[in-house]
């Protein structure tokens, strides 16, 4: 089984009960996510959207959506805004992405009014437990920045921290992901990565976090490939968070992962005020429990 | 055991002896490999570089090389002019990179004299046994082409199909690899799979290619997460060929599978007159072997 990610529900079981609201809720795969949760005692949910649908769906699935709070509400965007307002306002303490598109969602996330924009940038941060690996890893980002700047990096280094810090982690080992480790100005994966390891080293990110880069992904997670190629630093071959150049990078690292070695995941949307959970309808049903909890851990960290 | 390769090496074992030369041969990995594929039945090998530290190595390694065909050259530069001028001359059949730098190599590949230059581009293409998919997976390109343009990736395609062929391949099912399925602007890997499509929809590629895309790579390689995202087309779920759209994502793929997925490979470059095998230090010692009959099966093309 799934060890790290077990010890993940039993931590998010172990802390206060968080509250969850799930925009446009009427999602048979999520509703049974979030009814999993909340019988585990991770989370009290907040339905928002089309209830009658919902009831139905709750009904089929043989599950009791009584005691939950309830807001009908069939607009879309309206669910969203909803949603977005109960945790702004202090009332819920993450959100869930049900029957809508994201951009809907993260436009409402976004709004300057009563959304939750912070100076941060929305990145995605996926954890996977894969068996072939001692501890899990983080890879960021892989389902949202197109092809993020040297800043924009930073910035998604910084939130997949945070998902370190709700885990408990005090060192963080950062590997900045390029296909060789030789700095090459063609190629700008290998140039930022050795920018992020400078400023580093220059004491910009937080105590605890180290920086290597640019790794490719071998000297990232394989000791032995490490020594092979006398590459030798803190990370190499213990790599944490594996930090990806562009999307398609970290989706084919991910869903390699997923796909062809057996791993279970969670993930998160960060940099807002709160997390956002967002699951795939092909993510598997364990998945999309374990983003949950992933969630409500971070969501204790404020 | 890895069942496709080995089909692999008695495939190679099966057909006629191939020679192939190695540039700078005064590597001990290098020397390994060849020696056993000539064991193997599989190459005639022709030594080229320092002789006297390669007897030295073989001596060490305690392996005979003295049935092999030696020229005795120390310049780098020279070796791998003397490997270039055995194939363009016809005298052997392929080439190996040995204690030289590729790009040293692979500018006398390149040279327009006596090299092996045509119209296509040099492409590294990998071919992957995965322990949990049904059949090989072809990777194209997480080596040499940083980010191809739409022609580059008509000529990456053309340069896959070719191992295909060597291995015996009629239908190929090339998944042009991109984070989402849906065509955006914004992402040029989406734009230049559709367009690959489309081209190979209008007969640009050779008979028995056929090409889908944009696809991340879940529903590329698995039936069952194209059925939960009602994705069908004849490559979903069963792609041979996966096309990249950058080196850090094909890099990335491919090492994920070989880090966590144990699998096996072979490698070679593709493009000029005859194939380049090119192993990395970290290579296994079998994926150095894989990749000697890989280039002897395709030289076996012409």
């Amino acid at each position: 089984m799934f060890k790290y990610l077990t010890e993940l529900i039993d931590k998010a079981k172990g802390q206060t009960l968080k509250r969850l609201t799930v925009a446009a809720c009427q999602d048979e795969e999520v509703l049974k996510a979030v009814h999993e949760a909340a019988a585990l005692g991770i989370v009290e949910p907040i339905l928002i959207g089309d209830i009658e649908k919902t009831e139905k769906i709750a009904k089929e699935l043989g599950i009791s959506i009584e005691a939950y709070e309830k807001v009908d509400v069939k607009d879309l965007v309206e669910s969203a805004k909803i949603a977005v307002k109960y945790v702004s306002g202090g009332k819920a303490d993450f959100i869930m992405k049900g029957l809508i598109d994201t951009s809907i969602l993260l436009k409402e996330v976004l709004n300057k009014e009563y959304g939750l924009r912070t100076d941060s940038l929305l990145s995605h941060v996926m954890i996977y437990e894969v068996p072939t690996y001692h501890k899990f890893i983080f890879l960021t980002d892989g389902g949202m920045n197109l092809e993020p700047d040297l800043e924009d990096k930073v910035k998604i280094v910084n939130n997949a921290v945070k998902v370190c810090r709700a885990l408990g982690y005090e060192k963080i080992k950062v590997a900045a992901i390029a296909a060789k480790e030789k700095v090459n100005p063609k190629m700008i994966a290998t140039v930022h990565a050795d920018e992020l390891k400078k400023m580093c080293n220059d004491g910009v990110f937080e105590e605890g976090v180290i920086i290597d880069g640019p790794l490719a992904l071998d000297l990232a997670v394989s000791k032995e490939a490490a020594r092979i190629k006398g590459y030798d630093s803190e990370v190499a071959g213990d790599a944490d968070v594996l930090l990806v150049p562009n999307i398609e990078t970290g989706n084919g690292i991910g869903k390699s992962l997923t796909y062809f070695a057996n791993s279970q995941s969670a993930g998160v949307i960060m940099g807002a005020k709160a997390p956002i959970v967002l699951v795939s309808r092909a993510d598997s049903h364990e998945a999309k429990l374990y983003s949950i909890a992933l969630g409500s851990l971070i969501s204790d960290l404020k």
